[in-house]
């Protein structure tokens, strides 16, 4: 089967479609074959030799499909159509994955609009719930308010709480869409001075939640920014890593609750529960129409080079998609 | 009635004792001729005109005592032997307790070992529990050992759970004291360098719970000594506020949980629910002995100057109180 792996730890000219054998099921597993997956910056990091919890040496760790074979003791049938996360090898004709965290993908969705689901959508039900705590009488401020986490963020904050909703991005474009989810309040972080329209839009209060993926750079800002027991989840560094001077003693009058996380390197059991919780709560909304999964582009496995560079461009609002037509 | 108060914000020359009329209470409150109060760190800051959330002129936040006058809505005897935290006001004959944080003191316990009870107690259950999520299967790091809060946290951690407890402090005979608590590693942090011996305590994991009353000073020491997962609890900066160069991409990549907390500006409302568990899951164990306030001095109030400089001055193993014995 086709599947894309790297040469060498670099750029995305080090991205290679291989011919390799499909990978067999074990106890508890699926086979899929893919049909679309999606790009994650995780992607970038493990193809840049940075992520040290990547085993698997295909890329990729969300994927949809159809179920093509099942580990007896499983209970989904043949000819399934599922999406969810796996355990790398997304990038690929066929792809295993867990069958207690496949989701079924709802009669109305394509698989490139599946395949835009589950890392995304999983990663800001996380962040917003089991980190961030939000609850109605909570302001969130979503930075990168067009991005992947981003706009899922805003849609799931936006149906399942009464919660004030603040988002920054770079571009009118992109705010209007943000707006158009049911963000309240817009801020172009590069014409306006977002902690100050943040606690102009609170009371001078702050935010309760903050989902950051730019730490360093956005620091002091979002210390400003955050209320008296507030939870700041960091699930992003597009900002820089280093923070020259950190004053902890704001932290503990603040009571702040700093919360760094990543979804991919976490275990099977917590996908498991949390792609559970999700599914109970949240997939409901996809079939309504309430909440809809944001595709920006679609490559084709081929072009996935393009796809790599295309998101580090930053250009695009929602996900990046790579359709997959297996040939045998 | 006498009162401690302060005449410019300053050192210990600056508390004095002064005569000013008995408090007046409202609904739900207590008037309680205080016995004893004991000496916090948050006294010494409000000392120093750095506490801003501290509206009495009267420091002191814990004391024990009778209770001599009742609002009708409450529900406490007049003559009840009582401990809790008072809002302020703390270090005088007579002070106010809201009577939903009022405990009834064990039998057993004389005044003085009663007013060593509630901020360390509240808060090494709050910080353990509450903040730190500690569990059986856990290792708890518990910093500064011999102080009030460190006493208490070992022995909360010892008789509520089956985790692991390993304690710094800065000489032997607080360590021997620390482990006659029940810690099960002491490590002289003068001495040894504690990161090298939590993680060969811990099979190369780290803490699961960090107590942190150091900061700035330990938190690359700090950072090396948690395990992924691991919940980071920031209740004191002995060791400075201000951290040069912090790489949040380790609190991503670990996953860390930092959380910065105070007790004493918290609402009522927090303090009442914080002291109603307390009182059900802790309060037994002292009546049958397993716990037991750890009061290193008792000083008249005659001598509150002198009680400051002895916190100042670090020797204390467990708690600083203060008698008190009113004269109307």
């Amino acid at each position: 089967m086709k599947a894309v792996t790297v040469k060498l730890p670099g750029g995305a000219e080090q991205l290679q479609v291989v011919n390799i054998e499909k990978p067999v099921i074990r106890d508890g597993e699926l086979l899929i074959k893919v049909k679309a997956c999606a790009i994650n910056r995780t992607d970038l990091m493990s193809r840049e030799g940075k992520t040290g919890y990547m085993k698997n040496p295909v890329l990729g760790i969300e994927i949809s499909g159809e179920v093509v074979e099942a580990a007896k003791d499983t209970n989904i049938k043949i000819g399934t159509r599922v999406m969810g996360l796996v355990n790398g090898g997304g990038y690929a004709e066929y792809a295993v994955m867990p069958a207690d965290r496949a989701m079924i993908i709802p009669d109305n969705l394509s698989y490139e609009e599946a395949a835009a689901i589950p890392e995304v959508f999983l990663t800001a039900y996380q962040t917003l719930f089991w980190l961030g705590g939000l609850t109605d009488d909570n302001t969130v401020l979503i930075h990168a308010g067009g991005s992947g986490v981003g706009t899922a963020a805003i849609q799931l904050a936006k149906q399942l709480t009464k919660a004030k909703i603040i988002t920054t991005a770079g571009s009118q474009r992109k705010l209007d869409f943000c707006q158009s989810l049911g963000a309240d309040v817009c801020i172009n972080y590069k014409e306006q001075s977002f902690e100050e329209e943040v606690l102009g839009a609170t009371g001078n209060k702050g935010a309760d939640v903050i989902l950051d993926f730019i730490g360093a750079s956005y620091w002091e800002k979002n210390l400003k920014s955050i209320n008296i027991d507030g939870r700041w989840v960091l699930i992003g560094v597009l900002g820089g890593t280093v923070v020259e001077k950190v004053d902890i003693m704001q932290i503990m009058l603040k009571r702040l609750q700093l919360k760094g996380t990543l979804l991919t390197p976490r275990s099977d059991e917590y996908k498991r529960d949390l792609t559970d919780e999700f599914v109970q709560r949240a997939m409901p909304l996809f079939l309504q129409g309430k909440v809809k999964p944001i595709v920006d582009t679609v490559f084709s496995l081929e072009d996935i080079q393009k796809a790599h560079e295309y998101m580090e461009a930053n250009k695009n609002i929602g996900k990046i998609i790579v359709r997959i037509d297996a040939t045998e």
